[in-house]
């Protein structure tokens, strides 16, 4: 009854905020909660663990404080939803959250919120306060993305083999917090960006020939995604390896599931994976599988994409990393995963993944 | 073995056109075929099949000609890549068929495609001149879409249960011909434009409840949840409601299910379904269900949408619908599906979806 548990925590915490606020009320205290301050300047990358990680500087936001209130009023009242939603076992998404907030304080002309921005804060907010992530608050957003493998896991009491699922895959929830693993015959997971590599890697039954679970959504992973990355990793230790074209958006992407993002640099704890490997396409590639033919060139944006990652910390402190930034930068051009199909529709499969696992080439 | 039969059939095809071009260079013909003429002048309305349909227009396109050799060579190139595929019962995507088609011309420095572009529109045309849709010439775009309710089907072997896929619901894969139904007990499909509110909907196993399925992607649908629906709807005789936000884009997304769409009306056949009808949400149910106070502005681009689909001739004819859009332009506001969730998280599935059913409240 793990779930039931993580519930009951979660009902404390929040709880725990409403007490503390009725407590300060009673005493004539002008009530008030503190919470990490947002933004760049209190974003860090921590060596120690390898993901971004949230500063030491900390805000308090007063009730009684024209500057405060309204951001004040919204968090408390997404507090009171998320409680609610928590206790009636329900989900609801980000949107639907604004519609449930939204209301007009009696006596005035005054909305609890105007828009959607207002409740999105109010839920990063609350994550920060509670340390809690959105989906342990019960708010979910869009899914997206596939997974198959061998592989059978318990979801809302249906038992889902992700081995026969034949061409679709099991639809991906946006939220894996209550999904329990009944039996694990992998011995490590592919996330890749595309959905049509997914799809040929699923049709020639690369999951089973190279014993791995293969995940895709398209282009960033969500964030249900790189929590069953995390997962898997943590709690069945499987190595996570992340599969993207040649180019600066396939290394951004590893970034985020790796690393973290910036603007959710809170809850990287719960999303970030330091332990996930790049495995390709790599600017070696390019020559060892002769894919010179079928460069791109860069544009604008992605001349500017690079000049930014070059400049994170954390990939400064890999001399690998800055290897291969630089000759991507060099060369000036990109290759797609896609690419590979000149050579034979299943070469991947049955040619570049095999390598890349037995030469353990992978950019970490 | 009614999928071996199709693959057969579509290799008769694809090797007819192949037979008929060396029998003109046989008998030293300059080697040509005929198409469809392309683009809106081409594309009608059919009254008696409620859909968008290719004109009788027929351009022909000749090898011994400057500005056709090229669109020639990679249409043959492409029914080649296409009969190669069949044969080997796999399947490729969009982007990769460019790959799988890029070559020198041996003695030369030309290409034989340049961009995607080319590739696309040569798909296209292979459509136009065999009459097969893309999915059945083995090439597949990206996947997206969950589906849940009581049906077992079989694809690629395995057995899929929809009413026991958790939270995730089964990944509906791109191409589903070859998907055959075991088992249906539902009385009707609900297309849904929101993962989320499918999300709501399955949480509260609302499919389960109604007794129908229920499927999501995000906005428009793809062209596998499509024909997904079209065979539930035509093999199953199961209506199909389609469930949207009261504003133009989901009016939009209800014509392109029901008619089709004006750059694929060759495709109308197998992709249309003119028996679907819009459950909503309508500019009445604002009223009924008393959402004014969710009204969201009109901006340029919704005005402008408006105003296009007002002018299409398969809504001009529905008295019914010129009413509804009429209404929609006086309003000059839009109200999503979400706003529900201010009545409570269930009200959808316990007020809206019922009453709607009840008092076969659709338009069509």
């Amino acid at each position: 009854m793990a779930e039931k548990q993580k519930g009951k925590n979660s009902i404390e915490i929040i709880s725990g905020l409403g007490k503390n606020l009725y407590a300060q009320i009673s005493s004539g205290e002008n009530p008030y909660f503190d919470l990490p301050t947002r933004g760049l300047a209190n974003v860090k990358y921590s060596e120690e663990k390898r993901i971004l990680t949230m500063g030491s500087g900390l805000s308090r936001r007063y009730f009684l404080n024209v500057g405060h209130v309204r951001k004040f009023v919204q968090t408390v009242a997404m507090a009171a939803l998320s409680k609610e939603l928590i206790e009636s076992g329900k989900h609801t998404s980000l949107r639907s959250a604004f519609y449930q907030i939204r209301r007009t304080i009696p006596g005035t002309k005054i909305d609890v919120v105007d828009d959607q921005s207002e409740t999105n804060k109010a839920i990063e907010d609350l994550e920060l306060i509670t340390d809690l992530t959105r989906e342990q608050l019960h708010i979910n957003a869009n899914k997206a993305g596939a997974v198959a493998g061998n592989v059978i896991v318990e979801d809302r009491g249906d038992v889902i083999d992700w081995s026969k699922m034949g061409s679709g895959g099991w639809a991906i929830p946006s939220n894996v917090e209550d999904l329990s693993f009944k039996k694990i015959d992998a011995k490590f997971v592919i996330y890749m960006e595309k959905q049509t590599i997914w799809d040929r890697m699923n049709e020639d039954k690369a999951w089973k020939k190279l014993n791995c679970i293969i995940i895709a959504s398209q282009g960033q992973a969500t964030r249900g995604i790189r929590r069953l990355l995390q997962r898997l990793s943590r709690e069945h230790n499987l190595p996570v390896y992340i599969l993207t074209d040649g180019d600066i958006w396939g290394v951004y992407i590893y970034s985020t599931i790796k690393f973290g993002s910036i603007t959710l640099a809170s809850a990287s704890d719960k999303l970030a994976l330091p332990e996930a490997k790049f495995m390709g396409l790599t600017m070696d590639d390019i020559e060892k599988y002769d894919l010179k033919r079928h460069l791109i060139k860069f544009k604008d944006v992605d001349v500017s994409r690079l000049n930014q990652i070059k400049n994170y910390e954390w990939f400064k402190k890999s001399k690998r990393w800055m290897e291969e930034l630089g000759k991507m930068e060099k060369l000036g051009a990109k290759v797609e995963l896609d690419a590979f199909t000149a050579k034979g529709l299943s070469f991947m499969t049955e040619h570049y993944l095999p390598e890349k696992l037995r030469e353990k080439d992978f950019l970490d």
